[in-house]
């Protein structure tokens, strides 16, 4: 029963997975066509195994992951093929006793210096599973063209196969209900900057009481999970990193063009994770429990809450304008600049309010803090959206 | 050039690259074994392309990794082994005409169940190499169960030769020069710890300027790397989480037993990104240019500079605690009373310093909030300790 549910929950909270599981074996039940059906068995012979071995292993959820993979692995064993057929030929020249010794040498120095590679960032993030291949392809002709004569036929027939499984899944993943990384990106960056300003919005009003107390009862249990959405953000970087590698390798698609900057993203989303670990910071004082609003959190209340709302209306802003990829500054602007006049406000209501000092200052100027940070970090991604459209 | 410094980089800041491309090396050439040696090829036949597979796929630079995927990897080959023995009897029973459809139906199912399966995120972390091997294995011989008849004779050598492949890899990955998963994330940690208390050491003496003006140039570079240092701290959590997941793999060795419990890690590390993001918003008082100390900042330094430099002992303590694997309450515990004295000292202070209410004191109650921060941290820290230590 548990098991049950929890697989309808995951079904429901993201449907492209269960179209992407028939994808996954609709392409494989294709590519079994090349064992079942006799002439297309005949022409490739055993082979065939290949194509099955390419669909399982390259088909991912994203279009781009599985162009990616699919690149890799073919040059990734063209290379390795080439490279493996010239060893074999060095080796034959050393005759019968001394083939192993060289064969086994070049094994060791070519698998070794390619497995140090993959450490190397760079080749890490985008060709690791393309070295990965290469490291397969080059041992297998390598050590098999010591034994099988017929070697160029094989490979003939291999690459056939393989560049026709990997067709297969490349037009299935693009052509059947897409998952783009690129637009999975758009909109996981956008969804964060709607989470950060839901929580400011929602921080207003759960720090100071404000709302009458009946609405405040059944309001509560969905301001809390508004307050605690901001978290996914502060560990996003791993998941827009391989998303933003994945949309490099995609086609144009929609409102994407072929060349989108998709490193503006990554950066909008480390401004983001910036303004996330402020919020955190601000978290911490709404944990204490509930206690009488002072005297002096009354002469902060309004300056605040205009700081937060104006803030979270310029994040929403943005959002809107990342979405429908229009210039974010005139409305973004507005919102900002009575930010930062709320914020000269509070300053001066402060100044005169000299007469108190208690823990209760820390929460107000962690505030001004954070507003300052939030509203640095949407001038810079006002300038990175402009970049953008440019 | 340019290429030649990169490597010897990769090299220098960490020895251990080298080390397993050299393993990878032996390794591969230990399995090609197969293939040059007559009496084994003639025991194993083609399929000793099985072993070098194996070898390449399964090596990875972890132990803990590597006994994953090798433990995976049989556990997937066996499961889908027998089911698809199973479905390829039951496909005979339907038939000559029959046959191709049932088989069809059945690969269809199985991989795309086993494709949701992955979206599982307890799966996903565990057996996500388990389960792709498992659709691999299972639609390979149902496919070509169908074509090849001596089914049970070619399973039994594939089966021998990927079991002496992933018995070669488990072995040269631990004996020589082992790269454990838990000794790895172990050290990740308490160098996260130390260079937290290291941000907060040079904090005091960044911020307050007191260092004489020779020292200081001096001593600037280093500093400001210091105060650096810590951002790495913020994106760890993916590292950590799967080196947690790879150690739990992991037999005895040193001072870790088999169960030992690598989710405390885990916890500590949240915990240690916690106490990051607090530092995060502390670090953007660091930012604007030098400017005279204030009257107001004057009076707060003693005690700020004592929070700071208490705190960062009682990382320390706690770091040398978890390497020397001791009880880290007695010394840490010293450390953390002084810090807490020290802030009361503060608010005492600001107490009678109330003539002045500048933007310092955000700066300064940044810290406060900073420094309760840190020590409910290293309370927390601590009781984990203590039940790591139990």
């Amino acid at each position: 029963m548990e098991v049950a549910m929890k697989i309808r929950k995951l079904g429901q909270d993201d449907p492209r997975r269960i179209i992407h599981s028939i994808k996954v074996g609709v392409a494989l039940t294709l590519v079994s066509l090349f064992y079942y059906w006799r002439p297309l068995y005949d022409g490739f012979g055993a082979s065939g195994i290949w194509a099955v071995i390419t669909v399982v292993v390259i088909f991912e959820f994203t279009v781009g992951a599985t162009l990616s993979k699919g690149l890799n692995r073919g040059l990734g064993t063209m290379l390795a093929g080439a490279l493996g057929v010239g060893v074999n030929y060095l080796a034959d020249l050393s005759g019968q006793k001394g083939e192993p010794f060289v064969l086994g040498i070049f094994v060791f120095l070519i698998a070794a210096s390619a497995t140090f590679s993959r450490f190397f960032p760079g080749i890490k993030a985008r060709y690791d599973y393309g070295v990965l291949i290469f490291i397969l392809t080059f041992s297998m002709v390598s050590v098999s063209g010591y034994r099988v004569e017929e070697f160029l036929t094989m490979a003939h027939q291999r690459l056939a196969t393989i560049l026709a499984g990997g067709a297969i899944c490349i037009i299935i993943s693009i052509v059947v209900c897409p998952v783009w990384a690129g637009e999975t990106l758009h909109n996981s960056v956008i969804s964060n900057i709607n989470k950060l300003a839901n929580y400011l919005e929602g921080f207003g009003g759960e720090y100071f009481h404000c709302s009458e107390d009946e609405q405040h009862v059944t309001s509560t249990a969905k301001d809390k999970s508004l307050l605690q959405e901001y978290k996914v953000v502060l560990n996003s970087k791993s998941m827009e990193d391989s998303m933003a590698n994945f949309a490099r390798w995609e086609p144009r698609h929609g409102n994407f063009g072929f060349r989108h900057p998709w490193k503006y993203y990554l950066k909008i989303g480390s401004f983001a994770r910036q303004c996330a670990y402020q919020i955190e910071a601000l978290n911490a004082h709404l944990s204490p429990p509930l206690q009488e609003p002072s005297q002096f959190r009354r002469v902060m209340e309004v300056p605040c809450k205009t700081i937060t709302s104006e803030s979270a209306k310029a994040l929403k802003a943005l959002a809107t304008a990342m979405k429908t990829m229009t210039d974010p500054s005139p409305s973004s602007q507005l919102h900002l600049t009575a930010a930062k006049s709320a914020i000269n406000d509070l300053k001066n209501s402060l100044k005169s309010a000299t007469t108190q000092i208690s823990e209760d200052i820390s929460n107000l100027l962690a505030i001004i803090s954070d507003a300052k940070v939030a509203s640095i970090l949407i001038e810079i991604v006002k300038s990175v959206e402009d970049l953008r459209e440019a």
